[in-house]
């Protein structure tokens, strides 16, 4: 079957075959709820049985600034490949696959409706207080079980290949580890904060420190990443929270996730200042953000090392230190990735809407300066970190000295 | 075709065969001169018109303690691939192709009988002076241009996948960083040095920095590796040297090549204690193959840091500081690979003529020992080494003290 972009006629078609979801006869409907810019993303539902499901198919492109510039359907497999894996170490935050088509680079997978986006979740001051447990351990499962530790290393070789991810991986590079650090027209930011970005512009010594980041997520392969945990990417409810989209998944320093998460809380810690109704209700707010960050290393440092002393395959690995040095160098790489991230999402090529979308203007430069000031802080402190408290400290004292 | 094993005969006929090489109706003698653990080698010569080649054939088998296990044939496309990387970078030092045949896992190559083996060079105390430089820029040129500080990052991307290379990774990761460690029967020692090996085994504080480097091995994709660079894989005369048998490359860290070589050279400068006829020409060499060592790390940092600052590709790497602190690393990173390669050559599964084929066996013992003594210096100085000077510092003192 060749290739080609289903209509949504097309997608409606496709869920009908798919066995034991919708009752024969059944009246679809068919909505899209993708943004285009990678993906069509329908959602089919029959409302006399209540069942739905997700059809995502890859475009062959990406819309970049304005034009479209090409973009492997390999994508497809290796998100599915990687979904695979997850739904093998951590089957319950694993979405349900229904149909997977490598020629249409499509997939059906099960309606997440039910849940929330963790993003719009926290803009709303939710509390969701299994997040910090579920996801701590799904970041402990999915980098031991697929690392040197854990993993046989010809089977960690082979699926290190199975998940070269050049393309993807080079808008990771440019975007987030490049871009920011230079005046290049992939930054987008309004001109109050220009005298901040120009100051990151001009500081050699974070330079020094985010090239020596982007040196790591261009070299080192620790584990299977998902390579784009930003809470958009984790669906939530209070009994359940799905991880999806892990298109970018590739062997990279496992520090990326877990700091690429923080820096997403960071975001939204930051975007308080238009969000909170009151000042009360944002130290509070801000105080859950922050204990948040704090059960997301904590958990994953707990269960990485309850992984560590059940299941080490490596007789090399039980050297007494390693350990230790190991999630030490964790803890400094996961402050560093949380601190790039944190700035490129501030005037980078991509946004997030915990702070673009606060409608009052100073509220919303004062976040971005807030975010800029913990990202900025965050690089610079990586490889002197010694503790989580650290990370809350900074942020902290971003807000306390305005 | 199908693969098969060639004879001797095959062998003829397939030399036969290649274009421009042997007048027709040529005598051709053939020999073999390999020593059948991994490959066929034949020499295949033609007195009256002096011309000669090698037919290599890799066996789908390698011979490990008195068993057979299979060996992937993929590893003859690798060797052939990273001879095209290194024909390209370094042409002068890589032997001439005269034909490949992916079915028979075979390749046909230019002799080099005259040149010498460098291993045999220097067990017969001979000086190379064109050898630090020649070898310096080639490991320079090699681990500069495919690097991300050079090469496009797609391209890099494409290249590592090309040269993932499992399964001799495998016998490194085993031989190399793992049974010296350990009570393992691929160690194989003369029972004078047990106490030595013994101490070994119960060093905690060694054994956590070969974890480190066994880690790095394993997870640090900087360049691409010749993976084997051993004084038998280096050919030399006054005015040529060729690297040859890149069949272990892969995508690794730039000091594990580094390190290899210098371990060789200070593996033999614990043997010239068998070598040397007399104290003072055993002084005298010593110093010359210190002096190599130094040499060389001189001009690999040297023609390294020439291609940096005249080729670099990536804007970020201009950040000021990072040159040094990436070459600093590479010294740290070449201290300890040499350490590690040191140690697993005197008592692990793969020894060397430099200190086995010393015949009087206190002789023999003492170059163990001193190997032994250098070996773990090393190991434990990587972190913290700042010079090359610390490894000759080593050296001396190892043989000073007896």
């Amino acid at each position: 079957m060749a290739y080609y972009i289903l209509t949504q006629k097309d997608a409606v078609e496709y869920a009908r075959g798919i066995k034991d979801i919708f009752p024969d006869g059944a009246q679809l409907i068919v909505r899209e709820i993708g943004d285009g810019n990678l993906n069509h993303v329908f959602h089919i539902s029959d409302s006399e049985s209540g069942r739905s499901l997700i059809v995502k198919q890859a475009l062959p492109y990406a819309k970049m600034i304005g034009e479209s510039v090409p973009l492997s359907l390999d994508r497809v497999r290796i998100e599915k490949e990687a979904l695979s894996v997850q739904r093998e170490l951590c089957p319950d935050l694993t979405p349900k696959l229904y149909g997977y088509e490598p020629d249409l680079a499509l997939m059906a997978m099960e309606d997440l409706s039910d849940h929330t986006l963790v993003r719009l979740g926290l803009m709303e001051r939710g509390r969701f207080p299994l997040f910090a447990g579920q996801i701590g351990a799904y970041l402990a499962q999915m980098s031991f079980f697929t690392s040197d530790l854990f993993m046989e290393q010809q089977e960690k070789k082979r699926l290190m290949k199975a998940f070269m991810n050049p393309e993807l991986c080079n808008i990771t590079e440019d975007i987030i580890f490049y871009a920011p650090y230079t005046k290049s027209r992939m930054n987008r930011f309004e001109p109050r904060i220009r005298d901040a970005v120009e100051s990151i512009w001009a500081d050699a010594e974070l330079h020094l420190e985010a090239m020596l980041l982007r040196e790591k997520f261009l070299t080192n392969a620790q584990a299977l990443l998902h390579g784009d945990l930003h809470t958009d990417n984790i669906f939530i409810k209070p009994d359940s929270a799905k991880v999806i989209d892990p298109e970018f998944a590739y062997y990279g320093p496992i520090g990326f996730d877990i700091g690429t998460l923080i820096a997403n809380l960071l975001l939204n810690y930051s975007g308080q200042e238009g969000w909170s109704k009151d000042e009360t209700e944002r130290i509070v707010y801000r105080r859950y953000l922050l204990d948040t960050v704090r059960d997301l290393w904590t958990q994953f440092e707990l269960r990485f090392r309850e992984l560590w002393n059940g299941h080490i395959a490596d007789r090399m690995a039980k050297t007494k230190g390693y350990q230790n040095l190991y999630v030490s160098r964790l803890l400094q790489d996961t402050v560093g990735f949380a601190g790039v991230l944190t700035v490129c999402r501030v005037y980078g090529f991509i946004h997030v809407a915990d702070i673009d979308h606060i409608d009052d203007a100073t509220a919303r430069e004062r976040a971005q300066r807030i975010a800029l000031e913990i990202g900025v802080s965050l690089i610079k402190r990586n490889r002197y970190a010694r503790s989580i408290e650290e990370v809350l400290d900074i942020a902290l004292e971003a807000v306390n000295e305005r």
